[in-house]
């Protein structure tokens, strides 16, 4: 099930993997029903929501009443869990935090960049039989740590109607403003362009199905997205001293988020890709989710033998992973092998899961190789930047030649005749002034 | 020709502004093309340039001896005003520069942030008529900055098959890799995937037609892109203490890009719109491009009385304007009234061609309201980050129950495993241990 392969076996993979355009037909049933949102608003969004989840509606929000009656049916583990969990994501991301700052020169110029939050923010947390308290954590700390003044999350509603209790208690325990009942594409469209119940956004961040990431795609631009994320992606870079059951679980584990996730180890001992592959089978009947490992692992699951650590992180920068771990021995001494990757694991002691839930850096990683170009979601992508630029009389006149001759290059008369016009004006006082004295 | 308005009509024209997708025809044009260079290449390439360009070019790349005669082409006062923009853009950029960083707590856990930068990039410059050498500035030198080791510029070629010399000059002083001549939407595809002679890059940036932008908008995902590129804006807010000869002079330059570019005067001084207003007209019958200037101002240009400056500043944070000028008293006093601006020129002597060429800050700045969530240009566009978690066997066995309880909350239970099995083999060695004591 768990395939052994030689590295140029999957070198020859990887280029045969061609990115591609989403189908046509999601394509088509997206913008309708972005379409829809747009046209009719709360009405649209309760025939989707109908459609999709099986339930009438008759409000949007999640109401007060309900959020005090979720925290009744969680028990008191999940809230230390969750509060344990909060502390150290807020710990962490608290490191992010920028500063605006500002550079005064010798000649009175002042430069320098502003700070800002993004006022609003949408989450969008999976729903229906599933239930992501994580994310929830994951997405709106960092956000009120940078600042957001208004967060809202949108999740779709279970078949009666309400809201997974993990989630709502997670809400409440990370600060949000308003909770939505609805999911899917119709729900990125609200948070996009707004309805009457529906507050729009400058910003939506959060994982989702097909028709999620499809939406977060199109109304791009409107509105900033985090990210269009694709399958979970583990990769472990183990050597002899690795523990072949820890590598087992930590690859198993990768493998149940769905069909397509991607668990893939690359050694340099083919005994520990014995015994792996071995423990594998032992750890696999236990596990509830088999059924979508098995899946999961004959379709992505991969273990790659190189000649070193050198042709390894070779690999893994080819591979650009949303999680890898480093099952070496002196693992930190490597870590400036990684070019691209979204978070490194270091040892056997810190598995993925750790980082999913409460060590605290973000669970929201660049995944199907965009660590080649992207980041874990942080506060930074909560704040936008302004550039501060005030110069005064001479600091211009100084600068004018420069700027008039870059403008004339280019054909942009104007752009000289801005600057020119306060030259001239200069000149002539400059005239006058020397006439009085 | 420029219209006075009060701020509820202002108001209201903004509230019909519905934000849309591209037409389908557009779309289809782009796909086409982008399918096309992914099927065939350089052919398509090629051929797409004879089509569009109008030139059957023998090679895609700009030789060494193309950019010898360029340097000839250029003047020496060309070479000064860029060598003075240079300078000011690195040093602004400078600032930007982020740092990895970690921290170290005391029961052994390590927890950071690795900073890295993109390993390719690829500008996009737009040529044909009209020839940008501060675009190719205002993105080489951030990525330069940010380490990214090969920096390609693509650039549509003039009817001879030759760049333009001012972009040419621009490319070697701010140290280019390769310069590629190729333009529109079949060179962000080549970009993003590749063909024989264009190499794959990982981010693409910089400004292009609506061919340009809407390939970028489509290839995002599978490449990084810097923002999809609308219509430049200025807004100046202006009191009794501007100078209205400078503000309609900042006016005009800003209405010279093109017929969509918006000019906006938001103003509490009824005197000084009318000053504006026929000063515009006086400074506009010298200018060489005054048909453009005229249509533009015409679509979108507007000056708003406004009963104060707190009103003004409500007006600024809806529009969120590309280029914003204070030319008020003690400008510096109001900059905290801004939440949404790409960049504030303050003062009578910071114009915004100032910002275009000169001063240090990118003019590569979010437009179409988009300022609302994005940011200038900076280091931090051509670098990602990567987390870094490390526990030992105390930490994770301290964070396991937190974990395992979230893990299930979840029902991923094979994440639950992951923990479960550290945990089980610590317990039975703490058994073993205290047997042999």
């Amino acid at each position: 099930m768990m395939r052994v392969i030689t590295r140029d076996h999957y070198l020859g993979e990887r280029l045969m993997q061609q990115v591609g355009f989403a189908d046509k037909e999601l394509d088509q049933s997206v913008l309708e029903i972005i379409s829809q949102v747009r046209q009719n608003g709360d009405d649209a969004l309760y025939d989707y929501t109908e459609k999709f989840d099986g339930v009438r509606l008759d409000t949007l929000t999640v109401t007060e009443k309900e959020l005090r009656e979720a925290s009744k049916l969680v028990n008191q583990d999940f809230i230390l869990a969750l509060d344990h969990a909060k502390e150290n994501i807020t710990r962490f991301h608290e490191a992010q935090k920028e500063q605006s700052w500002s550079i005064y020169h010798d000649d009175g110029r002042l430069l320098g960049q502003q700070i800002t939050p993004i006022e609003k923010v949408g989450v969008y947390v999976p729903g229906g039989k599933a239930a992501y308290p994580s994310t929830v954590l994951m997405n709106v700390i960092p956000a009120r740590l940078a600042g957001v003044k208004q967060i809202s999350i949108a999740t779709p509603p279970q078949a009666d109607g309400k809201i997974n209790p993990h989630v709502l208690a997670a809400a409440h325990a990370a600060g949000v403003d308003m909770i939505y009942k609805i999911g899917g594409a119709q729900a990125i469209a609200a948070l996009a362009y707004g309805t009457k119940s529906i507050g729009k956004v400058g910003k939506i961040v959060g994982p989702g199905n097909a028709y999620v990431a499809r939406a977060k795609k199109w109304v791009f631009g409107d509105v900033a997205i985090d990210m269009v994320a694709g399958p979970s992606e583990i990769c472990i870079v183990a050597d002899e001293t690795a523990n072949p059951r820890y590598a087992a679980a930590d690859l198993l584990s990768q493998a149940e988020h769905d069909e397509q996730a991607s668990s893939i180890c690359i050694t340099t001992s083919e005994s520990l890709a014995r015994a792996i592959k071995e423990e594998i089978e032992v750890q696999l009947g236990k596990l509830d989710r088999r059924e979508i490992i098995k899946k999961s692992l004959a379709n992505n699951g991969r273990i790659i033998i190189v000649g070193d650590l050198n042709e390894a992180f070779e690999l893994v920068n080819v591979m650009a992973p949303e999680h890898l771990q480093l099952m070496i021995q002196n693992p930190a001494d490597s870590m400036h092998m990684v070019k691209n990757a979204g978070a490194i694991f270091l040892g056997n002691y810190s598995p993925e899961p750790l980082g999913d839930y409460a060590a605290g850096p973000n669970h929201t990683l660049p995944t199907s190789g965009t660590a080649i170009f992207s980041s874990p979601l942080g506060v930074y992508d909560f704040v936008k930047k302004t550039s501060i630029i005030q110069y005064g009389k001479n600091a211009l006149l100084s600068a004018s030649d420069s700027i008039i001759t870059l403008a004339n290059a280019e054909g942009l008369t104007a752009h000289a005749n801005s600057i020119q016009i306060r030259k001239d004006e200069q000149d002539a006082a400059t005239v006058y002034h020397t006439k009085n004295n």
